[in-house]
């Protein structure tokens, strides 16, 4: 299909409407950005007010270009912005960067305005990058374009970079030049009337010069479609995301039930989690995570070494690697011994190996190589407190020159030295990341290997069951044409078992005779509910009678119930018998549909503590088989599941088959907002597990 | 009781034995450092060979310095060492600094030198730091002492910092003048041979030049003391403390019973916890919370202000502050109103408030000093992202220019500037704290938040039990003398009877007949378990039967007990009759004595999922009233204890008491290794709690 935001990012010439010769003003900045850096095409500033600027000839509007225009930058106020991108969709320009607030973000008149702009790029096929961002990047050497007012250009290398904020954006620019980063692209994408973050996924996905992606979102503009695209391109290279927001429905949400589980931060996790997209949880975790990723090679494995000439960092980085995954390599022997025979006598040969104080540059050089040669160490992360500067960038080379050739990953912790010391600019220009503290390291090496995991999970499978979903439908329309927003009981059983999910055999009676036969029918013991619209809270009002061995105890309840209830002056329609299941574990299964991001479901284990110790795991409908299977595997309570000390496993394929299944009716049936499965029992393996309760709400 | 540490800190006359005139020696850095930081005493080298160091006079040895001498800095190797500070004691010397390694840390031969060089100290009364350290540091003005081999001297301030790791103390000091963070006094700990952290804390207590204390450990000494002095001091100073080593017994500690609940860095972390000690949980953190320890005002309540240029961070930041409980504070009327005044429209003046991209110094000033001024806000977090670099140092100005004179916390985050910029510098030399990340400014207010909140909290009072002490130690007696480990079941209750802890009534009987007048006498239902010292897996061998109602259930339970374990061949010594307890909710609560702080108390809640959910809370016996209360509150499940929606509340009261009970035990008992209470059931408010099973390991 081609690459739409092709006009964006590799322009021939280019308008700057709007170019100035007033320092200080946006248009100013850019020209200068533009010149300054090199740009490879021409540029063809427009101002009806100035015969030129930054000494090349200037144009009084878009259609006086004399040439062909590639993409226009429009740096004008937002009342006269539209008229210019009338004029440059008459020009033939297919590139838009519309730099101009006072759209959308302000309300009103912006909106109206933002709806006109986005209808002119429709119609006359064009492609625009913002309102309200801060421009675009290519460092390409054949086009070397700086179209932003970013105060410094970014390096060239290979990290592309999307953010929501053009300040953040241009600020961690700036911060990446220190840590001497390098990229391919960015993109300031404003209010995103147009080009989105998912077109420049899909661009990127396969443009050479990009290895690392980053991202910087506030929220997701189609989230399906980014969940699609994001799937694939994580395989080819890896996207980091900082998502901010994290909080705002995260202090909100409570576990009382599945239906209010979820909450748009969830859903963004689950997403991240689904796509393999790495989440970093700050600004910080996303320079350490692009240090890493643009410069060495996934670990293969978990097993690290670690090289310091200080005990106390190492430890602290130990303390690190342990707690988010990963595992200290034990030497081999031979490792050990070649050591041995030039280590000072104080030094500690096994893992972290401490070289103490005196190690100087071949110390270093000889135990770096040593421990990349072993076949038990995949990973390595160097130490170095400099006790004294000048050693520093000779410590620095020497790891430098040990590390080539090795295919295993290799970062550094050179202590407190931070961006502008000689040894942090040795290690980095020569691939080696480097990071002011031994936590940062540890953290980043262990991000990577959770990425190298990924790369090689499988993915599995959509399955499609063969369900009723004409009665399903026809369930939920009836319940419509009622008026309800609350299924029925009796009916949340039906629906769910016309789509294959096992429920305990539920019947709904209108009085004590019925009750009786519908017991009899289902086989003792049951469970008799006194049912109704009214009726929420039937265990507080004691309208609930379980285990019920034959009729006599059946119509007791009954009369019992009868009588709570008038007491408690509540209205209810009738009974509902249900199978009494007996034995098994208690799980909750759940859906509820999140505003960006479609369905959640929700699994995890039940009973009372569960609110309070949240062993959930959630996922985003449509999920696959490995998927569902991952979601029960990862709550802490899966131990329990999978049979441990004398306890019988449960049966986890048939909580799988659950999970799939209420995927698929959660993204058949529309309608439903909420499903809280609560308890659902599991039984034995091989035994299945079956639902008790279940609220379906529209 | 004087300050033991004087001598170290306070010479006026410093020995320097192994100083040198050769570069790249240690002997050599610690006279040039002494020298160039212009020391206010008088130095002596002391060095065989030379007339001269540095162009002082130099002496062959200490004995022939002709004046008194108060501090010897040892630089020469091991072997001589000693006999320099054998000199030294006859010379005089009251204070030693043995830089020197060689010692403890080689094992063999240097345990024996350290043991010698303990004595000397000992018995000539002489104060040591070290061996096996970098030395010494103290600012102030009237003594200027850098007695270390450091390559940069710190800056004059109010932290006092020790650290057990040589080099990392070294490299954070390096680092810390790179962010302009000024040092009181420094120790590099070394060996501990005698002056111990526990030493320093003392000392630094009721130091007037010391308003923040700063420790990075590896372990700990003393541990009771430690608790005892921590407690004291962190009322008058915040301590900061590093503690690496989180994993080593972390990642080993499992919960299937409360006495593995525990392990060494579980146990430090209760220590932090009850002392008020603040751990911080990497080296980046250390410095960050030092930075706004040292320079601003706690802030006195929870309530945030957010003032920004791009929205972003401040999304970033505010996720960070709910996150670690800090508030967002909703500003007042007139606040919002005064800032409508001039604020651009664009400008969104709800906390966070967003003054947009185009703020200068002007909008700052304004709006920090509004902020300050309204009521609703105890704090400010002020955020820049400098679109253009030149503005940052007079955003900087204005915002120092507002907090003057205000009382309450204000830091910065100038995104992505670092310790050179212009802005950072004016920020933090006029003791606002600064943050490259919008994360780390929020994570360090909310620490100091919490030290607020401990600083108010009350500390409580260690209740004293009339207790039966004679019988309980009887008891343990007996059980040793038998050659056991573990106390009988029936033995354990009593014990714990002893001590006024309430047990399900429980008796030993040798036979069914026995059972049955027990189990009269004790009131039906009973419970009836086999015992003996081989059954462990009580329940897996249907060793147990619960609920019995009659003397006829207890026959025939007995009977099916003794067929059981014959076909399993398992030995067994009679029956245990026990009252059975109804309804309550399982608790657990324990004590394992960790080897190096002593008793660690454990109380968590009950039942099969808190092996993999770990909702327990640890503290360090003796514990206060108010100690018992914040562990039994802190558990995630506490709610559930304390009573929601339609659950009776539990009698929390009887939990605490319980709890201060074990801790006197534990305290009184030292034989006892391990107890482990699982399950104590806990009836509703007014009724109690019961022990239920009781494991007591000698």
């Amino acid at each position: 299909m081609g690459d739409r935001v092709e006009p964006i990012f590799r322009p021939k010439s280019i308008a700057v409407i709007g170019a100035s010769r007033t320092k200080g003003k946006v248009g100013y900045a850019i020209m200068r950005n533009l010149i300054v850096n090199e740009f490879q095409g021409k540029l063809f500033p427009v101002n009806p007010n100035a015969d030129s600027v930054w000494g090349v000839k200037a144009y009084p509007s878009v259609l006086d270009v004399p040439d062909p225009v590639d993409l226009a930058i429009v740096a004008i106020p937002a009342d006269a912005a539209l008229e210019a991108v009338e004029q440059c969709a008459r020009k033939g320009v297919r590139g838009l960067v519309v730099i101009t607030a006072g759209f959308r973000e302000i309300g009103g008149v912006g909106e109206a305005r933002e709806a006109r702009l986005r209808e002119l790029v429709r119609t006359r096929k064009m492609v625009l990058v913002g309102p309200n961002c801060m421009g675009v990047i290519n460092t390409a050497a054949d086009v070397q374009m700086d179209a932003t007012f970013a105060p410094t250009p970014p390096l060239r290398g290979h990290i592309s970079f999307l953010s929501q904020s053009g300040a953040l954006g241009v600020a961690i620019l700036d911060h990446a030049k220190n840590l001497k980063l390098g990229f391919a692209k960015f993109a300031s994408l404003g209010n995103k009337a147009d080009v989105s973050g998912n077109d420049l996924l899909e661009s990127w996905e396969d443009d050479p010069e990009t290895k690392v992606i980053l991202m910087y979102l506030e929220n997701f503009g189609n989230p399906k479609n980014f969940v699609r695209i994001a799937r694939r391109v994580t395989k080819k290279k890896p996207v980091i995301a900082v998502k901010a927001g994290r909080t705002e429905a995260g202090g909100r949400a409570t576990v009382s039930h599945t239906g209010s589980l979820g909450g748009s931060d969830v859903a963004a996790e689950a997403a991240f989690t689904q796509t393999g997209v790495l989440r970093a949880n700050s600004i910080e975790e996303l320079f350490d995570y692009a240090m890493a990723f643009a410069r060495q090679p996934l670990p293969r494995g978990k097993r690290v070494a670690i090289v310091t000439d200080a005990g106390g960092p190492a430890i602290m980085c130990t303390d690190f690697l342990i707690e988010n995954g990963m595992e200290m390599a034990t030497l081999s022997e031979a490792t050990t011994a070649s050591m041995r025979a030039w280590a000072p006598p104080e030094a500690s040969l096994r893992n972290p190996i401490d070289l103490i104080a005196s190690a100087g540059p071949e110390e270093y050089r000889k135990t770096v190589e040593a421990v990349l040669k072993d076949e038990n160490v995949d990973a390595a992360i160097v130490i170095y407190v400099p006790p004294i500067v000048t050693e520093e960038v000779n410590v620095a080379r020497a790891i430098v020159g040990a590390a080539k050739g090795s295919k295993k990953t290799v970062m550094c912790n050179f202590l407190g030295r931070s961006e502008e010391s000689p040894g942090f600019v040795e290690l980095v220009t020569n691939s080696i990341p480097s990071y002011l503290f031994p936590e940062s390291a540890a953290r980043t090496l262990a991000a990577m290997h959770r990425h190298k995991e990924y790369l090689e999970r499988d993915e599995g499978r959509f399955p499609t069951f063969d369900v009723d979903r004409a009665t399903a439908k026809g369930i939920v329309d009836a319940t419509k044409e009622a008026g309800r927003t609350r299924l029925p009981e009796a009916d949340a059983m039906n629906l769910l078992r016309a789509y294959g999910l096992r429920v305990a055999e539920t019947r709904a009676c209108r009085d004590v005779d019925e009750a009786l036969t519908a017991a009899k029918g289902i086989g003792f013991p049951v469970v008799l509910k006194a049912v109704g619209p009214g009726l929420v809270h039937k265990s507080d009002l004691g309208a609930v009678a379980l285990d019920l061995g034959e009729e006599a105890e059946v119509r007791s309840s009954a009369a019992k119930i009868a009588k709570r209830l008038e007491k408690a002056k509540a209205t209810w329609d009738g009974f509902l018998v249900q199978e009494y299941v007996r034995g098994g574990r208690e799980t909750i299964l759940g859906m509820s549909r999140d505003k960006v991001f479609g369905p959640l479901l929700a699994f995890g284990i039940g009973g009372i503590y569960v609110e309070y110790l949240r062993d959930v795991a959630f996922g985003l409908a449509p999920i696959t088989d490995e998927d569902a299977k991952r979601m029960i595997e990862s709550i802490r309570t899966y131990p329990l599941l999978a049979g441990v000390r004398g306890e019988k496993a449960s049966d986890v394929a048939a909580l799988r088959d659950a999970l799939l299944r209420l995927s698929q009716l959660s993204h058949d049936l529309e309608d439903i907002r909420e499903i809280d499965l609560n308890p659902m029992i599991v039984m034995e393996r091989g035994k299945g597990c079956k639902i008790v309760d279940a609220r379906i709400i529209l």
